[in-house]
């Protein structure tokens, strides 16, 4: 650790009383990511060397969370609601602790502020601030507090209700994000007071009297899109739009064609290489990898799944967890793809399911095709070979295995392991009857004609 | 019936030529109700007492649907068309028989008025007013006709090309819906002359005739999006917008999550729950009831369908009429259920039709299961019990029983009961033939080459 | 051809790095028709007589794509790219060779210009301009050449940073489309040199030379989302937006019913009748023709099909080429149809594959029925008279015929012809075993209870 050396602290025990939800506010996602998470990913992306995050009473899934992405991170309860400062306070062993020169406070329901921003805030530390506050220039100031500056230096923070006529017209308002030499906060932390409405601690009072000590209180300006804090399902929309919109962006400036962007869904991250033709509609869950030249049809939904180079997928595919999927396979419509490995050139082209299964190069799998994997109890697997050729609607009982170049009659049900180019059936012989169907016709138009008589 | 009671006239007698259709203007949809539901709808809510419904020769579908809102609703046809206040004098009847001290006149084709709205001018009256008018604030008054006023009094409807540059400044505008004391209407109604290019009756002429007498004309404001009326398909479509972009903002207040709520489409009287997932794509027809814990997978379709709390349902899940999925059941990709009740906990994970069925408590569906419950001329019932297992690909042909704990072999076709922990098998052994899917390779690989020499 | 005949010129040689894309850049695609496909479409509309394309060295699918549209083009490479007059001259032989009176030189990047401008330029010329030149009011001109004009003259097209402040407040821009008297084009390319910062020749330049020799120079305008060019992936999201927004509000100004136009993906040549409604969520490939009274449901897709008048598709419905649907027949979902004729009335209601195949009609088709079209090697036919029934989860292994009013009971594979009237069979008898399931879950839990003391 160095002077320069940051600690992040991410304050994210508010309840959300507004989201009417059972859910801690940070937990609701946007791109299949909890809030919180985006906010310590970008402060990582930052470079920060230390994270402590102060979560609320029993909400141990916000940990769990944070420490998937961050498992260095401190976590702390904030056992009462009394206010930023209060909540910081909370933290105070992480700072107290620490070696980092540099602290900054977030905030985990702002979950849109870019690795950028936060850098900004730590090169105004760097530089020499002892206080430093990320403001925003807001399209209507209204209801925001106000930066009051001189020069470089900010004079105070002036809420909506005390600023005067001139004030108001600032539009440079505050996001309540700040960066602390870390010795100043510690100090800062315990001058704040409560004498206010709420009776709360408010770590932006230490603004001012940072100033009234003549310390060096700085500011650094974010786009308005980027410190929007969420409150709301609606905000929680909001946000999530700005999120796929720069998600739709940035991969169509890597060279990927979306043909209706609005209409694609993506997690955050999804990872889709260049020359990749994304068609409307498509929802991509977590954990998933588009190689170049694939084509993704409309209507596709995927979750953890691989899809390798030039593959053709969809429309109406469904790639669920551990879906693997070749270079050159076809996946095609009302097919369901789990926990299995689709290999080069085979293809799956309609209303099929394959789940615990292999599937080998070449291989064709027809139309209905069926693995059944579970008996009520355990998951079992299918393994099918190359160049096989798997007959329509056929039905393959798990555990069992299908040689190389085998072929599968079509409507067969196969229980037995079938070996290399062999050919299994598993099915009846058809039989007719001639004019057996007027005759049942004739009768069940008699029934309808009495049901008739007797309404 | 008191002298604050309130008739409500609904002019829907519109053909709508301009919506290049064979249905009369009032009965295009918005969120799956017509038109003139919502007007309908607005009214009720807004407390009138009376409805009367001004239609047009041959629209029998209007009267049925405004009926099926409103029972005791009046209908009068109006044989030719010339103009509101002719419109106005079909439904004489109603006003001259009505014991209500107050009339609203309203359009059948302005969907978006809201009960508030309603209530605005009601108010009006109930303070006196002898005729009242519904304004908005334009954002752009060309064309419309400007509300001229002095204090609290309308003075005048000032026309586009009848106005001077200084009127034409005026961007409170005149909305066409309006108020009367039933007295006051009678009154007016009968002096309305149609000395204009049309040779119309309008019955925004009542208000200068009212002023003239010395009544008291007032006015009232709604939001210009409130009071757009309907004329082409693209004006439907927008008035749809509005009223989804409502539906999504009610929901996500309610403590619903969507995901993308762009891309949801709502029903006039869907009802989703708090703490519901709505994820991307997702369509709501009428009739639909969401319980609360529900995660809907994203391009999911529902029609007059149940879910109750906990039940997880999609992707690619169709919810037909009567489809009732119980407690923490699950519905997955490419099912569809119609008139079917999935009980707690049983799962239809994949690729099956079950309708005209019940599944029992905890029953397991394997994937590709079909119930046949239609022989062409009758449909027929399935019950499945509880507890128990159904092997993929299984045909449940209908009427059938399967009794709690029973087991189907995958592949299976049931045309007879199946007691209670029986098992069932309906399917072919497998037979193989070694080197068969060799020899039938070759044979085919000589005939495409045969073919080829031969083009 | 005559003096006021017109060749057109499309220049489409760029590579469109900033695409990063393997695609020849005029290759990409909106609306499902690549990018200089919309310049010829437009032009052609506009009524130019000839048509001359550049192309750059190795793009043989642009020529192809170009001469698809309009057989009789003569397509040019450019070798080097030094600039528009560079690419012009590289089309010499074409404008030395023909008869035009004029000329006019497009991008094929620019795929948004409409008929309309394309015929406002050649009009200047029929006036007698030498030159024309499209102009645009831009929104934001910053950084575009400003188009400086005394009267209906064009003196001169001002590059922003060679502009004063007072050309820079002129907000008339150049799109840098033009039109030629043909002789004057020839001689004025001859005379553009490339003294300039990346030494090209640009065609712009041919304004002040042809207004130094006292030639007319004539400018047009357009609006600016016509001119819009495209060099990114995120551009021709954009355009293609412009494109769909422009064929949404065509469809519904013909009489269409789009429920939520901004979810509907159009190709360049969907055709749809009046009275069709389509819900949401929908995407027309190209060759698509829809007749009215249909009602398309939502997540349906379509290739190169035909839906005739009052049928019924989706939701869910995937149609793909050479897909049939006759009068009133119901294709429902998670329904595949590929090359087959669905006649009169015919149901293909859930869960099928129909490929390469023919259903009579008023023809029921069962949940879950298959054509098996494909051994491997060849595709086959099957063909299915009237007022047939096909039970469900059948399964018709092609070639096949299916006489006029037959029977297939559910679950059968159907092998061999069935006749008129008559009832096939091909699935086994059931079998049940009393109490054998509860023995089979009995020896399932205890390897269960096994396996987790294993652990």
């Amino acid at each position: 650790m160095t002077s320069e050396s940051c600690l992040a602290i991410v304050l994210g025990a508010g309840l959300g009383t507004r989201m009417k939800s059972s859910l801690p506010k940070v937990m609701h996602e946007i791109g299949n990511l909890p809030l919180i998470g985006h906010v310590v990913r970008a402060v990582q992306a930052a470079g920060s060397e230390e994270l402590a995050v102060v979560i609320g009473p029993e909400m141990p899934e916000v940990e769990t969370t944070v420490r998937s992405l961050s498992p260095g991170a401190q976590c702390f309860v904030q056992h009462d609601r009394l206010g930023t400062a209060h909540a910081v306070k909370a933290a105070e062993a992480a700072y107290q602790g620490s070696e980092c020169g540099h602290v900054l406070v977030l905030f985990g329901d702002t979950p849109l502020v870019t690795p950028a921003s936060f850098v900004a805030l730590r090169e105004e530390l760097a530089k020499g601030a002892d206080v430093v506050v990320l403001g925003f220039e807001a399209a209507d100031p209204h209801g925001y507090g106000r930066l009051l500056t001189k020069g470089n230096q900010l004079v105070s923070i002036r809420e909506e209700k005390d600023a005067t006529d001139e004030e108001r017209r600032v539009s440079l308002c505050n996001a309540g994000i700040m960066g602390f030499r870390r010795e100043a906060l510690a100090e800062l932390v315990d001058l704040i007071e409560n004498k206010n409405a709420k009776g709360e601690y408010y770590l932006t009072d230490a603004v001012e009297i940072a100033a009234s000590k003549g310390l060096k209180v700085r500011f650094s300006v974010a786009p308005e899109s980027e410190v929007q804090g969420i409150n709301t399902r609606a905000q929680l929309a909001a946000c999530d739009a700005v999120f796929q919109e720069r998600m739709r962006q940035q991969a169509m400036a890597d060279g990927v064609t979306l043909l209706a962007p609005d209409t694609v869904y993506f997690s955050w991250d999804t990872a889709v290489a260049q020359d990749v033709v994304v068609e409307p509609h498509v929802v991509f869950g977590p954990g998933v990898r588009i190689e170049t030249g694939v084509r993704i049809k409309a209507f596709s939904h995927f979750e953890k799944a691989h899809v390798e180079r030039n593959a053709t997928v969809g429309p109406y595919a469904r790639l669920r967890p551990n879906a693997q999927v070749g270079v050159g396979a076809h996946i095609g419509n009302f097919v369901e793809i789990k926990n299995a490995q689709i290999e080069a050139g085979a293809k799956v082209n309609h209303l099929s399911y394959i789940g615990d299964a292999r599937i080998g190069t070449k291989t064709n799998v027809g139309a209905g095709t069926i693995t059944c994997n579970y008996d009520g109890y355990f998951k079992h697997h299918t393994d099918i070979g190359a160049g096989a050729f798997i007959g329509s609607d056929s039905i393959l009982v798990a555990p069992v295995t299908i040689g190389d170049g085998a072929l599968i009659a079509a409507g067969s049900v196969i229980t037995e392991n079938v070996d290399t180019n062999a050919m299994a059936f598993g099915r009846s012989r058809q039989v007719s009857k001639s004019d057996r169907a007027a005759e049942v016709r004739a009768g069940l138009e008699k029934k309808k004609a009495q049901t008739k008589q007797a309404d």
